[in-house]
């Protein structure tokens, strides 16, 4: 074996022994609530990707959007295509902007909430995803605390996926894990245009 | 109109604005890299989210890991049973820390980037996911520079995404889109296990 080969070996035999010991103290086997938060590109198609994975596992699985543009998504279409049984409810009145209607987004937004109780209360559902709720939060349009209520009182089992810029002290506190997507680039500010299938 | 609502239609309009803004300066079509790098969670599932995406278009995606472990993950049982036109190679040697067998992995890796780069080369694909490649380049299994070469060399129209920690700054250059996905806290550092259908 030459050089390189040994260090690397060595080094790798030293992670796994780091890997391991970790592994080691997480015992216990408790739902999560995941935070995806942060200016960069990622977050919904992250909540996408562990729905699907998921479902990969016969898990049953929620959606609710809270923000969304009134085209429909590629994710829209595909769960439409697949995944007809998968519930996937979208506040449809599209981008907040773009309606410059306060008091319609909020009642919206407490309907759309309607629908995220129903599924954050109920047994049957492994995963709930509340895609760009924390918008909702700092608009004002929902109640902070009745919404970290209605999370925390959820069934023992149910894993929740939270997206959204910001998302406020008391999310990130009752969240087991959180990752900030930093923007580093984005093709946008180059001028090039949003792509199906990797921006919508 | 209450005071609270006129000032949020005020602010939003002036968003709507930057938003416009931006959109009319972003009108070149051009296919784009996306790099999804940094030490938190939320890479490989964003890959996938943007693989649904496509795929909720009618587009054509390939699907390349370079590092896995041995046990199959939520995501490809989905795809195995969903999606089995959709070609999903996996290097399949389990992690490096696992194997601590440089050259083993290393012969591994040129297999699996063969694929990628039949994938970079076929016009017939509209996405390239490259889940975990970054850690090819650290750990000089792959040279960085051929990787990048068949990269920029591929089909005008192809969009490619590329995760893992690290990535190295001539794939940073080439990326139209680059998000670092920053851990602020992880289940795991507080005891709690890898949850099936979240982590895995």
């Amino acid at each position: 074996m030459d050089k390189k080969s040994e260090k690397h070996n060595k080094a790798m035999q030293k992670q796994k022994e780091r890997v391991s010991a970790t592994m080691a103290k997480a015992t216990q086997d408790q739902s999560v609530v995941v935070l995806l938060t942060g200016n960069g590109k990622g977050k919904t198609s992250s909540a996408f990707g562990m729905a699907i994975r998921a479902l990969g596992y016969g898990q049953q699985v929620a959606i609710i959007q809270f923000i969304k543009g009134v085209q429909k998504s590629g994710e829209e279409l595909f769960f439409l295509e697949h995944l007809k049984d998968v519930p996937l409810y979208q506040m449809g009145t599209g981008f907040t902007w773009d309606t410059q209607d306060r008091d319609g987004d909020m009642a919206a937004a407490k309907i759309t909430w309607d629908h995220a109780k129903n599924a954050l209360s109920n047994p049957k559902y492994d995963l709930v995803i509340l895609d760009e709720l924390t918008y909702m939060l700092s608009y004002q349009y929902l109640d902070e605390q009745s919404v970290v209520d209605v999370i925390i009182a959820r069934p023992s089992h149910q894993n929740v996926v939270i997206t959204g810029r910001g998302g406020g002290s008391r999310l990130r506190e009752i969240a087991d894990t959180v990752s900030e997507i930093k923007e580093i680039k984005h093709a946008y500010n180059q001028g090039i245009m949003a792509k199906k299938g990797i921006d919508f």
